[in-house]
């Protein structure tokens, strides 16, 4: 059955069109495709580029994160030797080695005190669940050996009430503030270790493990410490103690900065303008640094003495520091949202009735501020603090006075007025002229006397960092700043130390304008 | 060699007099015990007795915790049954199940939202970690197919630095904030089951545990999610929700209570003071509540709708809601602080002139809040907000008005002086006596203006919340309050709209007395 020429003929000419009505087809998916494809990996290299970006920038900012990446990288390849080598790999066997990996990826943390935390809350918690357990067990297999039945029945049922009470227990504990703070890790691996333990006894072949397990742990833990510690060590300690004395200097650029801002002139943008504008916004990293400090404090508290730094250092200290500069910068957000950002500025020809003298606060309060950082930054007592704040006191009580006066200055021109005006003129129109003259100015104060009245209250709490600098001082026991010039000074301010401590205490009972 | 009869006696009398020596000592030093270990026995129980009370209070406080806790445990339990019972221990082995219960523990958090997070996290990061891990064996072993000598050193450095490279890698990701806020367990898991993977490929003889661990984790994964979504679910959405609504409610009561307090007649404190007193504080709590609402809307993203929210829930929103909120609080606490509790109180005479507008707009203030935490309570655009809002800036603007007039207030005492006056006085006399009686009470207002403009200021960032928390309910699709007020009163509002917007505007445009 030969099928005819015209059949064939047909068969190819369909075949030709079929081919002719899908090229065109395909040829336009491909090329949609196609462009589909491009447009995909365009997007994606631009978005990886970015991202490429980014990480370069963080890396730039702050090597040391590129230095920690490589640590973890030194520590799971040196731990990734307990596989590779038959000898230790033969010693310990697959399922401990890998507990040794395992606690080198999780206790790996940026800073010294996170990873010396996790560390001893690893070993703490392994080692107080694995005795436990194992002291459960044996209480469960008294029961077993009396029954001597081969039916494990008692022994699963103590076991499991025992993880699930445990298990339970060890969580509740984690809502509790003292052990959420500092061992909230080793809650956790209690309950893990408890339950590995107690359930890998119930099959005695497999009893060994646990102590290979706890051995391959501290291998692990070992590795970690000495790695973090001696190879670029990130101490949180000393990170603390920067971000402390970096954001006191933000409080004095931002006070300083917005104030002189307000009292200036013009209105003139500079072409630094850009720099500076993040140079004022430096408060906001203070009102926002809660929750870092928090964590630098409680990890600081776990390393050993490091550089300036003693075993017990007063970490809490820091924490306080930085609620009182938290206090002073919600007055100086209050101040640049509230008066100085507003629309309603005085008129100059107000403002330069005050300007001086609260220029002079603001730059009194700054080098209050400023020495105190440095007083951190050095950790050294500063000689001339208690003349500074005795100065920055003064000032504020005279901004006081000048608050009060401010009236009195816009009499003089209804004096002139009223020496002017003859004794024929009506008594009427005397007091109307002199409502005009003494009322009008007053209303323009009024912004002014807010923005004063917050510089008047932001040194009340810039006192209140002294203070809490000076315990921090006290408790870590800063020396003082240096021989020569404590030799007569240190005299000269303990002569003027009550007078002064006198001007800071009237200062802190007058904070606003007496009545 | 018998001993004569007077060593004898001599040797007993010895020992009748060394015990008579130590028989007093030993007495003393175990009375001395006993009363150590007496003191250290109650120290501990009073320890141990507080602990519990803590303990107890707050399992009062949120029995959702114990419920938790609850469900830890039997998690842990249920999944300890792969060890308990035989069947399912020899399918799996020691080493895997172990993965398992690890997970359990790991992975389950308070929050639903965190449970889930964390689990995706971990499979998402040993899926990946997995497949990369053996495409690198892949490669590694053609190498070692090729050279076939036994001598597996080219793949041990292939995989010694792939280990150290992605470790490194995976871990600087970590310090992305895009990758931090979402993935950072992620990132972790895959530096784990990557290192584990390629070095336990290294030895074949285990090549199925990698399976095995990956479909333990998925059991464990999957009944940890069950067990937190199933089994009375704590959902991180509805605690933000919650938590923003009642932080508003605090500020309002803070806000209203406090402004009550300053400008209240008498001191007298009532017996319920420290109650009260509790309840001013409340503002402080949404100054410190940053990172839990931070924390909560990253879990709540990760949840499946429930309840009234739907899965792409605007949460974010609630953040900025926040903001404005932690604004406004800042904004408060310099009132507070600075003005209220301060020793300076303006005198009650010249508070009375303006106390009434101020407690009526805290009172008016307090209202648009108390609407603002219910619209988000309800999740119902309220019908009255437009009209509080209107009143809260209309009364806003009277006080304004009412600092310009208030220094007209004091004129009038003097008024009848000048009538008295006698036309025969000296004119130098005049000046003196106007300048005493209109400035002295000026002087006064000082305190009255910082809290007054203080409180105009508190009302624009009021405003500001009302704006964040009209875009959270248009970005949910809050509905209206009810079907009959809206029928009238939405028609109302329309109308009003314009009118309450422009108020809006104008209190915003002149947040503090306009100069």
């Amino acid at each position: 059955m030969v099928p005819d020429q015209k059949e064939v003929s047909n068969g190819t000419e369909r075949r030709i069109k079929v081919a002719e009505i899908l090229v065109p087809d395909e040829a336009k998916t491909s090329s949609r495709i196609m462009i589909f494809l491009k447009a995909f990996i365009v997007g994606l290299a631009s978005k990886v580029w970015k991202l490429l970006h980014k990480a370069w920038d963080i890396g730039v900012d702050d090597p040391r994160k590129v230095i920690h990446c490589l640590k973890v990288g030194i520590a799971v390849t040196v731990v990734s030797l307990f596989y590779y080598v038959y000898p230790l790999y033969d010693a310990f066997g697959e399922e401990d080695a890998i507990w040794a990996i395992m606690t080198v990826v999780v206790v790996f943390e940026n800073t010294v005190g996170g990873t010396v935390s996790k560390c001893l809350n690893r070993i703490g918690g392994t080692l107080l669940a694995g005795l436990l357990a194992m002291g459960i067990q044996w209480v469960a297999s008294i029961h077993w050996v009396a029954s001597k039945s081969g039916n494990k029945t008692i022994e699963l049922i103590i076991n499991g009430v025992a993880v699930f009470l445990l298990a339970s227990l060890a969580t509740f504990s984690r809502f509790l503030p003292s052990v959420k703070a500092r061992f909230d890790y080793g809650a956790m691996i209690f309950i893990l270790t408890f339950s590995l333990v107690s359930v890998s006894g119930y099959h005695p072949e497999n009893n060994d493990a646990a102590n290979n397990r706890i051995s391959t742990i501290l291998i692990g833990t070992v590795l970690c410490i000495i790695i973090s510690i001696f190879v670029f060590p990130i101490w949180a300690g000393q990170d603390l103690h920067a971000l402390i004395f970096c954001n006191i200097d933000k409080l004095a650029d931002s006070l300083e900065g917005y104030v002189a801002e307000y009292f200036k002139d013009g209105d003139d943008l500079d072409d630094g303008d850009k720099e500076c504008h993040k140079k004022l916004q430096g408060y906001k990293s203070v009102l926002s640094s809660k929750a870092t400090e928090d964590s630098l404090a409680n990890f600081a508290r776990w390393e050993p003495g490091h550089g300036r730094f003693k075993f017990r250092h007063p970490w809490k200290q820091y924490i306080k520091v930085g609620e009182s500069m938290r206090s002073c910068a919600h007055c100086i957000d209050a101040l640049i949202n509230g008066c100085i950002n507003s629309e309603n500025h005085a008129s100059e020809y107000l403002k330069k009735h005050i300007s001086n003298i609260c220029m002079k606060v603001s730059s009194y309060s700054s080098d209050v501020i400023r020495e105190l950082a440095l007083t951190i930054k050095t950790m050294k007592k500063s000689s001339d603090i208690h003349i500074l704040v005795g100065d920055m006191n003064d000032v504020a009580q005279v901004l006081q006075v000048k608050l009060k006066v401010l009236p009195y200055l816009f009499i003089p021109p209804s004096k002139p007025e009223a020496a002017e005006t003859p004794e024929s003129k009506t008594t009427e129109q005397q007091p109307a002229s002199k409502t005009v003259v003494t009322i009008m100015p007053i209303m323009g104060i009024i912004p002014l006397v807010t923005s004063t009245s917050l510089l008047i209250e932001i040194v009340t709490r810039i006192n209140g960092i002294v203070d809490a600098v000076e315990e921090l001082a006290d408790l870590a026991g800063f020396k003082p700043a240096s021989n020569e010039k404590c030799g007569k000074d240190d005299q000269l301010n303990n002569n003027f130390l009550p007078d002064q401590e006198k001007g800071k205490d009237n200062i802190k009972v007058f904070p606003l304008p007496p009545v």
